[in-house]
């Protein structure tokens, strides 16, 4: 869009104008991941993990609203109060909200109505911004910046969330029309060593990042190697060609567990038709990609998996010492493949970023001498840290100016319905 | 539309026209009880039993397309194969189903699909009408008209799937905007007396009736009578002012159970707002109607209040003898009221077409000498005959032309989501 | 005891010497029937249904002591107030009770001072009856009577009860050991007719009954026929072997629903060993007695069967009409068989009494004009009026003296663990 | 036992005669354990964790029998080869095992029937170690070592086992007399800190340890301090006074799901009456002894208490660094005080050892390089490193001999019927 005036012609915009114009690209990304849907789509909650992409739609909306304008524009009047309630996720501090496992339980307000609400908000707030004085401008970036990041993982949990529950539908309907799977031979797996000693990890900036990255410290490793690519669906395969779950010897006690109680017998979305392994994907159902990296997995079978192969998972620091000094490129969602690809045939660790998410062996954990962030905004991370696994190096619905080598995802070790994969350790 | 060709230029058209009027009738009714809808709302299931409104539009087609046209034109190709599992909703001699509980897990065929399969389905009966010989016509005419009521029992079923399903949302959305309720004062109730010994009640026809309703048999009664009204809100809240729903001497021993189970104090819609009982009605929330027939209560609920009157229900049969001679008349869909009106100040017996469900102390059981109609359709009634109670004269959404003196619906004694309500009897 | 003083000389003693000896006798045969127990026997409840031995023994002392003497003497001190809590079963008049799914969380009382609980309250309710005058033992007698039954439907429960939780341990303990399975062929099984038109059901007495047997009323019978005997393992083994479990045209829908959700495929206590059909008896595991009757099957079971055979469930009229001249003779308590008998081979209707409870089509509800007896024990009967069916005829568990043509039984359709069959019936 | 014979004259006893006297005296502590039960007490499991008596009694003489016996002497025929099916805890490996969730559904062996199985056990194994030659001793010592201390770790799970088994009786039964609460002021808690740096935490032996305390390996820590004594009753009731339970903003999310889905509002066996707080204990229900440290906390309550305290819990490092050179010497299971005492007023850290087990805020994890034993033996640890915190010190329930420094107990973090209390950290 052609502008003539110069900048200094926005009077009292002393926003950096850069602050709306990433808001706006982010914002519009998320829209942009909603258009092949039809309305119906958008109500679905198939599982109580999996919420409706309207309410993503209205919840990233409300973050803004809600940590934002609420809080930083005297006598400010809600778009709607009622939303306070109905799109808090988990702010216990912000007062009651509506159950998360009943979130597909509601039609209103409708996909045009949650729009209406977006475009209301994002006239607000750019509007905000335009009128902010420094000081304000100042105090307020890092919270529009964790809005958007927000965002941004909401945007990785509008498709898995999707994914999973178009996958409750017989039909198994497609997200989008994706390219052929690759058939190439995927690259033989080597190992890349790494010295021990004191190492230092985490992060406390510059640059964004969440809390639970932080304190950056030291940590002793002992000598180690991470393998150089993913596993891929083929070698996966083979541990369930051996019976694999069904044998306790590579499982932990609650990972058989569930695989009994759930009847797990491959990974989420595989089943046979005709005698051949069919895989679900964003692209509908399509024969299993052998070569592409195995993804789907939960913290139980990607352990059992490194049992079975005599090997292990790597703990959180291990990979992101190996990960430190690459380069943060790959499958991401910036990338549009919407589905794992072959590794290259290249000497060091490939796929370190995108693809799948890598389940570590660690716990997540506060790191030594963190605090969460005051406030309401303090609930982000911490009170999650119990009985989740850390996963590294996001995945094929990041996008790539959202993941980093300090970056820490979590999930119950049961989770199957992120983009989530492994690669194997050893110790060295 | 004006016609001027003759009718006997219908070439062919050997069935008679009003068959095809007739199905054209019922199936534009089930439309236009959509309108008011927004897409969303056609997904929402929020209770198990509850079906999304796509379903209701795609299963009533599936009864069409799968016991009329695939049985009785050779070679017939269905319209979506899929469409047989995804629709059955319990015919197991039909081949397997999805789950019912299921149904609000599919976003797909949208409801822009089901439409178009509904008119694909109506152009092919139509046709199929049309070039039917006699014999055809005679023998696919029953046939033609089951369908044409059970898509008429969906209807009601739509309604009150919808009402449940609207409910769960906290923004309290209405239907379609109601009349204001009635403020007069309900006429006084007083009681209407019958004779007892040997009665004949159910039908053999002529005209449509289900199986259920079947053979005509005698039955013994001993004298009685039935109040001349249906029991008001203003009546009903006297039982729950007095503890009623805390009072175990009142309640069956399984209606005691569910009360405490699932934490009952009031009828199922009541609710208290700054001291004010409210009500939401498919008009939304609105102040209670004191006047107006107590809607939506469980078998259990009806029967401890006829307990706490130190009265009790009718048996079906004392029901049917009463409602024998009376014109069918009343509040039905037909008034497009969707509300329950007060009674009129008339001698005789009041309301006993219409408003709401009567519930009646009769299990639901086979007549004597009862047999279910042979092959698929049998299962429409007689395998339901266990753990429930007969309810009889239909409500505000039941259409005039679908109910009658021996009819009979059924629901378990639990459920509460139907326009049920109750009317007094006693011995005499 | 040999007492050599003539009777007058017990001053005071002004109630029949026979109520304190019939309430001794009961007693006693509760007792017996615990001999071959482990103490650890007395401690089980695998399911909620099934309560423990110790349980039975305490409750139904608490009834005598809470209903009799509590009542009947000012100022009574209970032999232990927390019995009251801990023993009431579901008498909410009487105040709040102990959990019944809970009652095998308890290991104190243990059975020895269950057993001395026991004695006290004999020896204070023989005192009492002792010292009263005339009109308290006419007014007590009934309640006396009553008690005394209630004592005898807990022997029979006692004897399910444990049966299922002694089914739950591998080692299938035998209660006592048995007579070996008769081998005899079955007799043939044949019709037994019966007219239709106005009989008399029900009883008011002379002579004890429940409230639920009464009033005596008139009902309209068409003309009908009774199998002469029960079906036989044998028989309903070939319903097993024809699919019958897999076969959903025979079963109620809620009898499928409960099939597949509960995996039956077969009646309760059978299992196949090494290729041989056995069964779960009180002598512990046995090959299946095939000429023997049926056990143990809900009603779905004995519903699906009598559908698959072409017949059909008789009502508790029609049986009761059948069975009001007959003897009351049969493989009951008395005859210490412990297992259902081969029919006689004789004319008429063989095992109406005994050998196992034969489920009837009809729905547990009130005689017409039924009142519950007022107070606290009106709560015996009537509530539980509402999802379960009548059986009638007793059992190999059902002292003599206890059972009648008019008794009603009744049980929820899924139940398996008491001793019910079925006998056949048809339209004439 | 006098006894003539020198030792000498027990001829092939080339087994140290200190193996068969540590086992017997295991043997007999478990024993004297039961001495106060009622027979009924050893039958009860009132929530799938808590195992029976009975079952403790049976599952720690067949490891001995299975792990020792059958796989050492050629031929060996099991004492019941049912008990292998019977009384297997977890050890896939062995074959299929009953059900953990229906182990209190026996009655059967009985009391007696197992006591007998551990004598008949005990004479097998004391004549094998008799009759062993010295590579079988040497072989077999590690193995018979690990068995009893596997013995021990049930004695004090028999304890908690049986006080929530016997909680669920309303009458609150004692299981013995104890001696009455100490009604000293505890001493001010003051703090204790430590150095940073590498630190070596872990055990490769000499002596018993289990396979989780190893291998010996360095760790990282930042200079921190330790309270030094337990947290009291009075202290943890404060912060329920102050609302704890239903502040969210102490709580992992978790945590604050399970208040609220169990209904948390205090401790696990506190409750009030008339007004006073009082305790269920081993010694039955008597007044909250304020002065003691709080026992039966989970993980999520101890957390949260730290954080509403302003402090954390400790690191496992952190503590066993601090615990490495103290005396283990506390209120251990030897004192047979079986409560919990005052601590005493010592300068340095107090109650290190005993009273209760510390909840760490570290998850169960391998250590590096952490090796399972080979065969079914070592599914006794590693499979259960999963959404679990490690508890450090012991408990009044635990014996001297059995706990050390480097000694790591698991539990969920919602698991509350352990001796489990906590002792408050901060960074220093």
């Amino acid at each position: 869009m052609p502008d003539s005036k110069p900048p200094q012609a926005r009077r009292g915009a002393v926003c950096p104008a850069d602050l709306a114009a990433r808001y706006r690209a982010v914002r519009a990304q998320t829209e942009w991941l909603c258009e092949p849907l039809a309305i119906e789509d958008h109500v679905l909650q198939c599982v109580p993990d999996a919420s409706p992409t309207r309410w993503h739609l209205a919840h990233t909306t409300w973050f803004f609203e809600r940590f934002l304008l609420q809080e930083n524009i005297n006598g400010y009047v809600p778009v709607d109060e009622q939303f306070y309630f109905l799109f808090n996720s988990y702010y216990q501090a912000l007062g009651p909200m509506h159950a998360r496992a009943s979130r597909g339980q509601l039609s209103r307000p409708t996909v045009v109505e949650i729009l209406a609400y977006r475009a209301e908000v994002d006239a607000r707030l750019v509007r905000f911004l335009d009128e902010a004085d420094a000081d304000t401008c100042r105090r307020i970036a890092p919270l529009l910046e964790l809005g958007c990041n927000h965002e941004q993982q909401h945007q990785e949990l509008m498709l898995t969330d999707l994914k999973v529950n178009l996958s409750h539908n017989p039909l198994l309907p497609a997200y989008r029309a994706l390219a052929p799977a690759e058939t190439a031979t995927p690259p033989v797996q080597t190992w890349v060593a790494f010295e021990g000693g004191i190492h230092t990890i985490g992060t406390d900036g510059p640059g964004f990042f969440y809390d639970n990255e932080g304190p950056r410290h030291d940590v002793l490793l002992q000598p180690y190697a991470l393998a150089s690519r993913l596993v891929t669906n083929g070698e996966f395969l083979e541990f369930v060609s051996e019976g694999g779950y069904r044998r306790p010897e590579f499982w932990l006690d609650l990972g058989m567990a569930r695989v009994r109680a759930e009847d797990w017998t491959q990974p989420l979305y595989w089943f046979e038709r005709d005698g051949q392994w069919m895989d679900y994907t964003l692209g509908g159902a399509r024969p299993l990609a052998l070569a592409a990296p195995i993804s789907h997995l939960s913290y139980f079978e990607a352990d059992a998996y490194a049992r079975w192969a005599g090997l292990r998972l790597p703990t959180e620091a291990e990979w992101e010492v190996a990960a430190r000094g690459l380069p943060q490129t790959g499958n991401l969602l910036d990338a549009r493949r919407f589905a794992p690809q072959v590794a290259a045939a290249k000497p060091g660790l490939q796929q370190m970023f995108g693809d799948v998410w890598e389940w570590t062996s660690s716990a997540y954990a506060a790191y030594p001498r963190y605090r969460p962030a005051p406030g309401a905004v303090g609930e982000y991370n911490g009170k999650f840290m119990c009985n989740q696994y850390v996963l590294r190096g996001g995945s094929l619905a990041t996008l790539g100016e959202h993941i980093r080598a300090t970056y820490r995802n979590f999930f119950p070790p049961e989770a199957r319905w992120q983009f989530s994969g492994l690669r194997l350790a050893k110790d060295a």
